[in-house]
């Protein structure tokens, strides 16, 4: 007899099958037992009745411990109850690799034992649903992407050139080059590649050796960083709430069985349809000064201007146009307030925070030169950069969407560590 | 009016459009002018007659230079000659972005000079015709392993623990951890995932810092690595076989255009069909003997052996079962003769050399331990990998692809450097 796997007993039912996985639960009340088997795919309960199977299969079922791989047979049962629908009615077992004191035991762990296990702790029903959704987000973001006509290119991750926020970058010795740098951002050589193909976008790892222990930071995260040839400022926001909405609304749909495992309020991610509210930096301050806060124009905004401003809202907020002090060297100028640049930043509600950077790129060689040596970054470091504004310079524009922060949006989570399988933070580097 | 994309055209014929992009090329014969134009989408060529137009918009072509930013405004004109099925009857122009002294000429450059002008280099239709195909296999990639189940799951580049030939690692300061090493692999990791989830898939950049500067090498390029529960090495070979025919299939439908660009013999590529021949290491060393090699059972086969084996096929080759010195210490013994382990190398054909090195991984924790020490591994680094086969172990198989290596034997090329944006070799880290 073949091996099947759980999600194709529906498929089954009435018929003799063998499964093969690992002992999510077990319990037995000496005449009966209920074994809850995973395979990946899903997840069944295998019912043993002991007057009903051989002694040698009863007696093996001593091994059904805490994730043991095992393999079942079986007759597979509609069972309306069960979330699969089906049961199977156990007639076999074999152990095909034990587990003793497996760790990871149904009670509350603390979340230090949990990182030091997560080789083991991905196993768990919540941390699979979280994997679940966070390839649907991956493909998501494939799909809409390649629908709208951009192209994939691979961006380099060990650079010479520094992107932005010199001091928190990891270094590494390459070869007789001296120093490379593990990249920031993909961002300025997406652009040049938007001179070659128009629309196109990386999608890779990003580091930052930031001494942040919070729970919005991870020193190694996935960002998708489109970029595209003759898109201003607001047909970036325009593309941004598009990108988003689509992506949400594709998980509200073939993940909802994980969500509802996360206990998400999914009515929460239904409303997250395009167009979203936009506000100007100087209207924000204004609105937050209203308010009472004392923030002065100028200034960034913070963490906390940022959730008193998307309180009370369903969807996200644009707040585009900051003034220039505040925003990396390569934004454009905006031609009608020259102390600000076209660029936005997407606030997400329920206080998850910003989750999209975005600008429209400084098109002037100029201008560009100019903002490069104000803050003092390495001139010739720059110059294959500054080539693109000297050799056809085109408005162009993009953004940058970190993975972890949506999905730990989109899964309602408190902390970005459990949507990547193997989070790294300034205090963990293992497993 | 509007402006439309150059792919658009075909829809537009008889109506007059605007067009923006790039001046691939520009000749005059000072009654008429020919300006190929391209944007991203695609090329076509814009006639100006002198009479035809207005002073203003002749005497602006001065500027069209090469690579200058520029728009242009005509009407649609089908032409059975040109590439694109349409023609530009050009009506008006106008400079967007100006380029004086474009460095890269319709004439030989030596490759260094390419690849410091990299950024630029991108937009030439070979490299543009590149990157499509790079696109499609990456796709390919993602719906062939989604269609067939496998979950994406990232895996860490920054890595205390070490995969594989220490001594060719990256290495950074890791806050107060001491070094992290760039992942060679996301393997072991896969592993683990494959235990949450069945069948996984990794897909990211990998690193090494090998001291070689062969055609065959980068420093850092991008690996797809599957990994599946329940797979044994003969069904490992058969999903690989699968899986490269898939995606060499679909570049040649819907990526012809790029390959032809290319000068590639199609016919070579869709040849391409599964199943592969298959021949094991022993069978292999015998016919290398009997043809005049002097290679000695026990050594790894070279670059050389490898392509002798596969002179004058048409598909890829598989070997099978090598000596276990020759590979790495996961990988598992092989019952009927454990001086081997059950793994295998696909050798494309046309002397493209080794795309694919899988494996069925160690289950049996005795052995793997035993080997951990036998290469003289530090045994407190693999713990968590040891888990795997303490909790639980399974049989699982598991294989990586570097796309570099595939793309080249696509499109047909002598050298990885042109699959990447921008290639880091041992003798290049900019732009």
């Amino acid at each position: 007899m073949n091996y099947i796997t759980i999600d194709e007993l529906p498929r089954h039912i009435g018929e003799d099958v063998r499964l093969r996985g690992w002992v999510r639960r077990f319990r037995s009340s000496g005449k009966i037992s209920f074994l809850v088997l995973r395979d990946g795919t899903g997840e069944v309960q295998c019912v043993f009745v002991k007057n009903e199977v051989s002694e040698e299969t009863w007696a093996g079922l001593e091994d059904a411990s805490h994730e043991a791989c095992v393999s079942v047979a079986g007759l597979v049962r509609a069972d309306d109850r069960a979330p699969s629908g089906v049961e199977l009615t156990a007639t076999g077992f074999e152990l095909l690799g034990a587990s003793a004191e497996y760790p990871i035991q149904p009670k509350e762990h603390g979340v230090d034992f949990l990182l030091e296990k997560r080789h083991l702790w991905l196993r768990s029903a919540r941390q699979i649903a979280i994997m679940r959704v966070r390839d649907e987000v991956i493909r998501a973001i494939h799909d809409f992407l390649h629908d709208d006509g951009f192209t994939h290119v691979d961006t380099p991750i060990l650079t010479g050139a520094i992107g932005e926020s010199a001091g928190t970058l990891f270094e590494t010795e390459y070869f007789d080059h001296g120093k490379a740098y593990l990249a920031q951002t993909g961002q300025l050589y997406v652009e040049a590649a938007a001179a070659a193909l128009g629309k196109v976008y990386c999608f890779g790892p990003t580091f930052r050796a930031e001494k942040s222990k919070t729970r919005r930071h991870l020193t190694e995260f996935w960002m998708v960083e489109p970029e595209a040839a003759w898109m201003d400022s607001d047909q970036n926001m325009d593309l941004q709430e598009r990108f988003v909405s689509s992506i949400i609304q594709r998980v509200v749909l073939k993940q909802r069985e994980q969500l509802e495992a996360l206990d998400r309020d999914v009515s929460k991610l239904e409303a997250i349809v395009a167009p979203f509210d936009r506000m100007s930096y100087s209207d924000a301050v204004d609105l937050l000064q209203k308010q009472g806060s004392d923030i002065e124009w100028g200034s960034d905004l913070g963490a906390a201007h940022e959730a008193q401003l998307v309180e009370g809202r369903e969807k996200p907020l644009f707040v585009y146009d900051y003034p220039k002090g505040a925003k990396a060297f390569y934004m454009k100028e905006n031609p009608d307030d020259p102390r600000t640049v076209k660029c936005d930043d997407m606030l997400a509600p329920e206080g998850y925070g910003e989750v999209i950077g975005g600008s429209q790129r400084e098109d002037d060689y100029d201008k560009l030169l100019s903002r490069i040596r104000e803050e003092g970054l390495p001139e010739d470091t720059y110059d294959w950069y500054l080539d693109l504004r000297r050799h056809g310079t085109f408005t162009h524009s993009g953004f940058g969407l970190g993975v972890e922060r949506l999905v730990t949006w989109i899964c309602g989570l408190d902390h970005l560590r459990e949507t990547i399988a193997f989070p790294r933070m300034m205090t963990r580097i293992t497993p």
